[in-house]
């Protein structure tokens, strides 16, 4: 793999005066060497796998998916030629081409334009002479910020008009339509996982409160998903770079990952660092959420180099451009905003248009008020005008922008709860219904829409907020940010969110935002991220294992297959994380020997469960137990007689229940 | 405080030989210094912390608590004499007296006997000439073990015998005769919190699923529910030290803790220093699984320090003495292995007495088998004589045993499933029916009883375990490992599992079995046994808080309201772990004038959401919104003029939607 990241300091080049001001934020912790990794490491691909991709229905749809190894089961007394070969195993996989050893991967030039193509052959976008928003004109003339500008921007696309009005090129407008772009056949084929090469594909029937999760997807079935609007496809055509992939209920459930700086820490190569790290581990989509320096440059980056699609929250830089007076935000600012952000390619807005001003005194008994970021900056605005917030009232506006570059709404819970005595309030559920209604409206243009979701919710009260959002916004898809099933406990809320964000990701949920060590306390930093992606990997499969998404358990059973075989590489590499596995077996038991060992440290030889389990399946095949399992069926004779064979082996083969290899 | 534990290696002492050979396991890992903690941060009580006792109905019933003292709320403009005082919280402490400043402490000659007084009233038991089982005589005369031993052993006591038989001294015994024990007192308040001087009782209705839990919980319901073993109080007579606690359905959901050494690791220095760590952290009973050496010398050493209930697993101890040979298991080695440790004090026994004969073959088609230690060990011996299980066919013998010392059986889960495609299958369920009917054998004897219980279960099939559970066992407690929702996570194990306990918690299970991190994969450290036991309190409380158990929300709203009021030692205080929260928050805002910041390093000071809230409060009441809170109330003339006010008053007092300090 030939690899450029931000150049090693050892390598020189006409990069580096710019990688050198992308390192230097205004403000470093003591601990800035935290990011300098070894691009080795980044990228370094997963162990025993391969990227291995899937060809559609034309050469140039190829869906990546990670090819995982197995070894053979071991037989004893078999030569090795002949043991049980265990077929490899494939898994979805949001890396990129940065775990494609073939790939040239260079930060400064961006990833490949994979949707160039199929954006082109539709013939209803136009390349702009240049970027239509003042803002983006001024930033790109800036002598100040040119260091640590991305070289290499096209002029941005946008839907040509259509009898003088303007064009709309939304997945959901095509999907309305009866059309079924290459988009949507990748996003079937990835779904899908290559099931039917799958070799256990055992699994207890789900309940899924009304899902429904065919057993093959596909891409008719994306196509009519979309167009209902109960799934969405973010991808902006100024986002070519993105492979697609599909959010909604009926489909995997997803996790998305929050990244960006603050006036206090981080810089642009942390965050890009940041993003290629989560989506290493598995983020489905990141959320730039950057409010310090550099707002606009660090997106650039950002989406020219990622796999996955990129949502914002634009009021946050709308903000930054009235030096943070929030009453001094006007809708031509956010107009503008919009605009600049969707000519770089974001694929998802977060927009507060629920905020009214009629909910804002709702607010005022709660016990941790307004939690929300961009909630609050609306909330001070409606005050500060005595006025409905221009969001609302300019909504079918935003929706005439949106249309054109194909961004989706994620519609924002600017009153969700910040503790658990504000779950379920009046302020809560009011913006919710109002989200229904936007809902709707934006539906009237073709965009794209996904509501948020809660925040601080007791366990009971959880399917409440799903039945409720089912009802009040017409199926579009739910997005919450976990939620927290209890308040005591900063520095682990990750795992108090990942309880709350399984359970609602079961009842219909469509992506689970994650959730850090650090939230409430302090920006997240790469060990955080990976903590809070594999966390909420875990929340997004139980919620798949207990819908019966169909496959889900395969992975599952592969794992425990090779647990109960001691093939102790496999488990590691089919796990989430191979390498904490991996490291924390070898705490105790380093030696590749041990690899092969039949217990781990946990019971010592003598005494593991696994170990002396296999003689019981040998005895119970001879009872020929496979046809007459039933305690009934079991006669007590044939029980008697099959014990006493079944003794007599046992001793006359050296008592052990377990055959060593 | 005075503290004496294994003598740092500065002091000499006549113990040091004895403390020395105590560090060296057979097989020390690489890094054995991780347990030889200076004594002053094991025993460090938690920060502004202090110890308290409640008094009962006699001087001594002294039930201890934790007080954490808060600070008072800002107000601007205002004198700081004058600021709103917040009372202190008080929470349920699990740590002994090794956080009591006053109590001196000597591991060497053990914990107060706290129960000592209250035993030996009730003038049923006596003590013994000595020791009643062979095994510990021997152990007693063994040269080899003398130093290792634990000097200061009394003799043990038994129930007196009642005409000519058995005696009966457990507390179901007790409280089905309508005796209220002094230990049913402690419980009492012990399990009240305090409530009555909580600040904000506010919380949601829980959804209990026909618990019931009252607002104060007086120790004639303890009595009642205890006599209807609804729930146990697991305090041999020989484990004086132990502060009395409940484990049942109607109480706050309880968390357990495993420790204990293998073969390839660990020493009794270390078993007792997790142990204490354990307790500090929260754990409420900890169960000593050790399979390697010294099983019985560390076993003493750990009852005598322990604070908390002490529960084994018999089997594991009575396979050592046989080599790990299974099939050379008897019926009077597992007598006298019980006899053994319940002289010592083991509070509550784990016997698989449902791993039958005829269920044994129901496991031939698992894909992961029997994982149970005890389950695969009682298989072993079952096939190996081809006759029905000696814990099954000597049970009454066993309650006889038990009843005199008032250890409470944990019929342990033998056949539980090790993975989702193995859960509720009948060889799982079969155990658990036939563990219903030993139930009412051991009620027959007034012996305690708590049902162990899964494992692996996907979400979706949760709930039929606890009704299944609660239909076959007569309401007994349920005491659950987990379960984990998914397999695909080894080395984050605590955190598919807490998913699974919070909900079995939410739906009446009454004791959670904590997982660590290392789960499958070797023995935890200490870090992971935090880890667990962190990760398990949230399971517990976000159960007690979905139950809607009195009071659960308190400290989720005292905390909550000292974050919105950025006191952040107050946050971190109320933690469940205070030392984390502040190392996270000071990992990127280090510097004490920072705790008093309104705003931290995720969002920096201009975006802080909390921060911009302040102002909202102050408009609605203006509005006079606690009378008028509904949307419908509010008229659009109302809201208009109010606005227009609050815009004067806003532009007049600065612009500043929040107060700053």
């Amino acid at each position: 793999m030939t690899t450029s990241i931000l150049p090693p300091k050892t390598q020189q080049n006409a990069s580096d005066k710019k990688t050198d001001a992308l390192k230097t934020p205004a403000h470093r912790s003591a601990k800035d060497t935290r990011f300098e990794e070894d691009a080795r490491d980044l990228h370094r691909i997963l162990p025993a796998s391969q990227k291995v991709y899937i060809q559609g229905s034309r050469p140039d749809i190829q869906v990546p998916m990670r090819k995982i190894t197995l070894d053979p089961t071991p037989i004893q007394g078999v030569d090795e030629s002949d043991w049980e070969q265990n077929p490899p195993f494939y898994v979805y996989d949001t890396s990129g081409v940065y775990t494609d050893p073939d790939a040239q991967i260079d930060l400064t030039r961006g990833l490949p334009k994979l949707r160039e193509g199929w954006i082109a052959e539709r013939g209803d976008t136009e390349q702009l002479s240049g970027l239509s928003s003042s803002y983006g004109q001024a930033r790109a003339r800036d002598i100040t910020t040119a260091n640590l500008r991305f070289s290499h921007i096209d002029k941005p696309r946008r839907a040509k008009k259509v009898n003088g009005k303007a064009g709309n090129v939304t997945q959901m407008h095509y999907a309305r339509r009866g059309i079924i772009t290459p988009e949507m056949e990748y996003i079937a084929i990835r779904e899908t996982q290559k099931q039917h090469e799958l070799t256990d594909m055992r699994q207890h029937d789900g309940e899924s409160f009304g899902a429904n999760t065919p057993k093959i997807i596909t891409p008719e079935f994306v196509r009519s998903e979309v167009a209902a609007g109960r799934a969405i496809i973010p991808n902006n055509i100024n986002h070519p770079e993105s492979e697609p992939m599909i959010i909604g209920r009926n489909f995997l459930v997803k996790i998305n990952a929050n990244i960006g700086n603050s006036a206090l820490g981080s810089s642009i190569d942390e965050e890009v660092s940041k993003m290629t790290w989560a989506t290493r581990w598995g983020a489905d989509t990141i959320m730039d959420l950057s409010t310090g320096n550099h707002i606009h440059e660090t997106r650039e980056w950002l989406i020219r180099n990622s796999p996955v699609p990129i949502g914002t929250v634009p009021i946050y830089q709308a903000l930054e451009k009235v030096d943070g007076i929030a009453e001094d935000l006007t809708w031509e600012i956010f107009r503008d905003t919009l605009i600049e952000q969707a000519e770089q390619g974001v694929d998802y807005f977060t927009i507060h248009a629920g905020v009214l001003l009629r909910y804002v005194p709702l607010t005022a008994n709660r016990l941790t008020g307004i939690v929300s970021r961009g909630g609050s900056i609306m909330a001070q605005w409606c005050l500060a005008h005595h006025t409905e917030s221009f969001l609302y009232t300019h909504f079918e506006e935003i929706c005439e922008i949106m249309k054109q570059y194909d961004v989706a709404f994620s519609l924002g819970d600017g009153l969700r709860p910040g503790c658990l005595q504000d779950a379920n309030d009046e302020a809560q559920f009011g913006e919710l219904r109002t989200l229904g209604e936007l809902t709707k409206i934006a539906w009237q243009h073709d965009v794209q829409v996904m509501i948020e979701g809660p925040g601080h919710v007791a366990m009971n009260r959880i399917k409440e907020n799903m039945d409720l959002q089912l009802e009040t916004c017409s199926d579009a898809p739910f997005y919450t940010l976990g939620p927290l099933t209890t308040d005591i406990a900063p520095g682990y809320d990750h795992i108090t969110s990942a309880i709350g964000a399984a359970m609602i990701g079961w009842f219909g949920t469509a992506m689970l935002c994650y959730v850090t060590p650090k939230e409430h306390l302090g920006l997240p930093n790469k060990k955080d991220v990976k903590d809070g992606i594999i966390t909420y990997k875990i929340a997004a499969h139980a919620a798949d294992l207990a819908k019966g998404h169909p496959g889900a358990q395969a992975r599952d059973n592969a794992l425990s297959k090779a647990r109960f075989e001691f093939r102790w590489d496999d488990q590691f590499n089919l796990a989430l994380d191979p390498d904490t596995a991996r490291e924390y077996h070898d705490e105790t038991l380093p030696k590749d020997a041990h690899k092969s060992a039949h217990f781990c440290s946990m019971c010592g030889p003598k005494f593991c469960s696994m170990k002396i389990t296999q003689n019981v399946r040998e005895y119970a095949k001879g009872l020929d137990a496979s046809e007459s399992l039933g305690t009934e069926a079991m006669s007590a004779a044939g029980i008697e007689q099959g014990m006493q064979e079944m003794t007599e082996k046992y001793h006359s083969e050296g008592r052990q229940l377990y055959k060593e290899v």
